[in-house]
């Protein structure tokens, strides 16, 4: 993978994926434009800015696509699909391609074609009486809120922070959602798939002719494949059931504020307690003062220094914004009596904390829409846009950048004080920058902790700062058994190599699946350290 | 496949598998010796008479074994793995082998060597503050709760209707259970595998050593494993998280009783809506007249006819024995005051349905073992033998025998009601037989309908009419889109038939996967109809 070969021809420069020659590359154009109309095939430099890792800069030449392909159907996918496997050329697979501490809809391999699925968008279903929609991976979580609007369907979907997303693409990387069928990722149920030779897999259910339970249940007869296909490269999943979720009477959100940086421990274990009795139903999650203050305002508004902000700093920030030092967000979603009920219990819970207020109110469902306040419009299946802000910390809004490091955390007291402790001193240590994360408890028994390295885009020894920190964390994380739930391109391989229990012997399964489903290597090479045979790096020093 | 040779040695008749010469077995014992004492590897035919069918009679050849092994520890799992791999002797495996309606423990393969795990059964650790178990696959429900209670844990399990099975063993076929989080196989997390070549994987965050998380989180970096692991043969699970349930102030069993068969619609959608707004959690079940009365009474007492029992003789039983024409029941768990709350919301949803009937009561958690109905106690974890009876319809407890045929249905009301009638109707003209049926609501949009097919177990033209039936039911539910979730022996591949999308794309893509981790064939040939390359059957006419 060292050689990359450039191709001009009248339109562009072309960075060809590595041994791919460029009549090859031609011959593999020539037969996806029997498939898809032309305007739907980029190749122009200008045409594929759009699909770069949003903060790389122009002279960074990894992670960039020689073409880009827009299909809008799954017989365009297919057709692509074909053609790459018969000429070998690796291709890379987005839904909107919008998550962009991961590198956005950018190719793990230099040269890759991407396929970018955004305009495969139709929602092919609805279903009232057995809640569920069945979406193209283009329906954006927009798309879908609007869908259900507009139809006056009785039913609200999960969905995730920003509306732009895709629900499909979202569910491929096991994103966050808040709804009250979010936890442990239970909502996606069902996929049709897009196999390396180009033929169409059903997974479950579907895998029978007319089975109307594709989309109901959960398994089949034999193995489940729908996980495999999540963080993989195994098939481009181009339809997935969804369930939704009946309109409540009422939602309930819970805003908890920690006015001391010592509350973390008891928060977590509060939290652990009112989740795996069944009081709290989603996924709540917890943000440090300087990731929210993040939303609301401007680093340059706080401090003049590039020094990581001091403790003295944040409890300024914390008190003047109303932040606090921790600032929980939850929801509760049912009949006014039950939520009412599970609301004092939440509150009495985390109010025995020193320092801890919990505020919030029910809310009539037919209201949630109307809200101010964007996170309690999301617990409503209400997508925004609200807290893009997040990212100009250091950069303002034009510049603002960021990279996320994501482990997963037991949620403990223990584990919480000592993880944050470890990961905050690597940030302000290693990257100088501030420390920023917002903690998600995507089960009863584990919180994510999105470490966000926010940083100005426009500073490319800063950006670098960040991705170097963020390669040291990835390490000195295993090496304490902390393994992330998702990881930046740039540090796919080298986040894999931490899973190295028996010889790394989850890889080397995973990569014999991939030998015997993609033969040729072209589905997403090294997507998640997955690599096809022919293009495996050589592993003797991870 | 066709030719079976018989091995003959001083102390027993061997039926050895297809292909396999009497000394290439015998060096394989020979290295499975040097493992595992002699009193642990059983050749007799009368040592392996316990893992046969327990419903098959002495003359049918089938699904018998050459040899059964019985390790105590993953080394030694390794070792028989390893010794097979390099003799290519066909292996199958169960934790408990209890699942007599799918052959108990007896191999798909015949003169395949058994694994047993029964004596594996050591329960690794329980984890009071989040509320997991991490368990070998002999441990029964009986070992886990006996644990629980000996150790003072303030959790439970979710446990299934019979205490001999393996917790493991259950969970590798999808098995249902009853606690809150059954829904949707929501209790398992994190597995130990060996894998076909004697080595072990470890999956989701288990695949970095040291990570805390490995039974906390359901996914890890890469897809999830799990899944994959379940009803197929590409590995041996040796050891599996179980998340448990802290105890709740009360459990509140209710039963549902409907006088008349038409109620059937009604109740599945009452049911379905009560499940999707999130009143109803864990997995509540209905049975017909004929199967709770099979139970408590025998056919005998109600009819001299071999004759199906017409709706008369049906009513007349329903009626005296207080059943109903259909039996539902459930359980709440929480707060009393949330508890109360659901349960006058279910009773009051489903006696708006004509003729039917809502009865219990809130249990506090710590009366529950005392209770004398043993579904109350399955409810807080207690686990029984008593519903075993059932099997004693036509044969009595000595000869009672039973077959599972357990499509997946749609959670409505035209689904409940089609099927049901279609169902009946093959078990009464195809097999003679009375029908008897348990609905289990396993998700909120789906009922698994497992139709107990009881016969006497003596009556060998009864048990071959009971099989052939069954068979027959899988291609005509096939023709429907109506899919099992799990497949007794001598259907498991005319059940994998019916999966035909795609020209088979499913199996198709999940045989690939079989001989790339599995080369030689060894782990449970034909496994849910998964055949390795060397074994698949000419599907032609499939």
């Amino acid at each position: 993978m060292s050689t990359i070969s450039v191709h001009q021809d009248q339109t562009s420069v072309r960075t060809l994926p590595a041994g791919v020659e460029p009549a090859q590359f031609d011959r593999f154009l020539a037969l996806v434009a029997e498939a898809l109309p032309t305007e739907r095939i980029l190749t122009s430099e200008a045409d594929l800015r759009q699909f770069r890792d949003p903060y790389a800069f122009e002279t960074w030449t990894e992670f960039t696509a020689s073409a880009a392909v827009l299909p809008t159907s799954t017989e365009e996918v297919q057709a692509v699909v074909r053609a790459a496997n018969e000429h070998r050329i690796p291709l890379f697979t987005h839904g909107q391609g919008r998550n962009n501490g991961y590198g956005g809809p950018a190719p793990r391999v230099t040269g890759s074609v991407v396929i970018s699925l955004r305009e495969m968008n139709r929602i092919l279903e609805i279903n009232d009486e057995l809640a569920y929609a069945v979406v193209e991976p283009g329906v954006k979580w927009f798309d879908l809120h609007e869908a259900l609007e507009a139809g006056g369907h009785p039913l609200f979907a999960s969905i995730t922070d920003l509306g732009w997303g895709s629900v499909i693409g979202n569910s491929m990387d096991n994103g966050i959602t808040y709804g009250p069928n979010s936890q442990d990722f239970g909502a996606p149920c069902g996929m049709e798939v897009v196999l390396a030779d180009g033929s169409l897999l059903r997974t479950g259910m579907g895998a029978m002719e007319d089975n109307p339970t594709w989309h109901l249940y959960k398994r089949g007869l034999g193995p489940a494949l729908d996980p495999l296909f999540i963080q993989s490269n195994f098939g481009i999943v181009t339809r997935m059931g969804y369930w939704l979720t009946p309109k409540p009477e009422v939602v309930h959100p819970f805003f908890v504020t920690a006015e001391k940086e010592e509350a973390l421990g008891p928060l977590m274990e509060t939290l652990r307690r009112l989740r795996l009795d069944g009081t709290v139903q989603g996924i709540p999650s917890f943000r440090n003062t300087l990731l929210l203050a993040s939303v609301i305002t401007r680093r340059s508004e706080w401090s003049d220094s590039d020094a990581p902000l001091d403790d003295a700093t944040i409890d300024r920030i914390a008190q003047e914004t109303g932040i606090g030092r921790w600032s929980g967000r939850g929801g509760l979603w049912g009949d006014r009596v039950v939520v009412e009920h599970n609301y004092a219990k939440v509150k009495a819970a985390f109010e025995q904390i020193p320092g801890v207020t919990v505020t919030g109110e029910p809310i009539p469902f037919d209201q949630i829409g109307s809200r101010e306040h964007y996170y309690e419009r999301i617990l409503g299946g209400v997508p925004s846009m609200d807290i893009h802000n997040v990212v100009g910390w250091y950069g303002g809004s034009e510049n603002g950048g960021h990279l996320s490091f994501s482990p997963v955390i037991a949620l403990t007291s223990e584990n919480a004080v000592e993880s944050n402790r470890f990961l905050r001193d690597l940030v302000e240590r290693e990257a100088g920058l501030d420390y920023q994360v917002a903690m998600f408890s995507v089960s009863a028994r584990v919180m994510v902790n999105v470490v966000m390295m926010i940083f100005d885009a426009s500073d490319e020894a800063q950006t670098r700062r960040a991705h170097d920190a963020v390669k040291l964390m990835v390490r000195e994380a295993g090496k304490r058994g902390m393994g992330e739930y998702r990881a930046h391109l740039d540090f796919m391989d080298l986040a894999s190599d931490q899973f190295a229990f028996g010889d790394h012997a989850y890889r080397r399964f995973v990569e014999k699946i991939k030998d015997a489903v993609d033969p040729n290597g072209i589905l997403a090479p090294g997507r998640h350290g997955i690599w096809p045979e022919a293009m495996r790096p050589d592993r003797s020093q991870a």
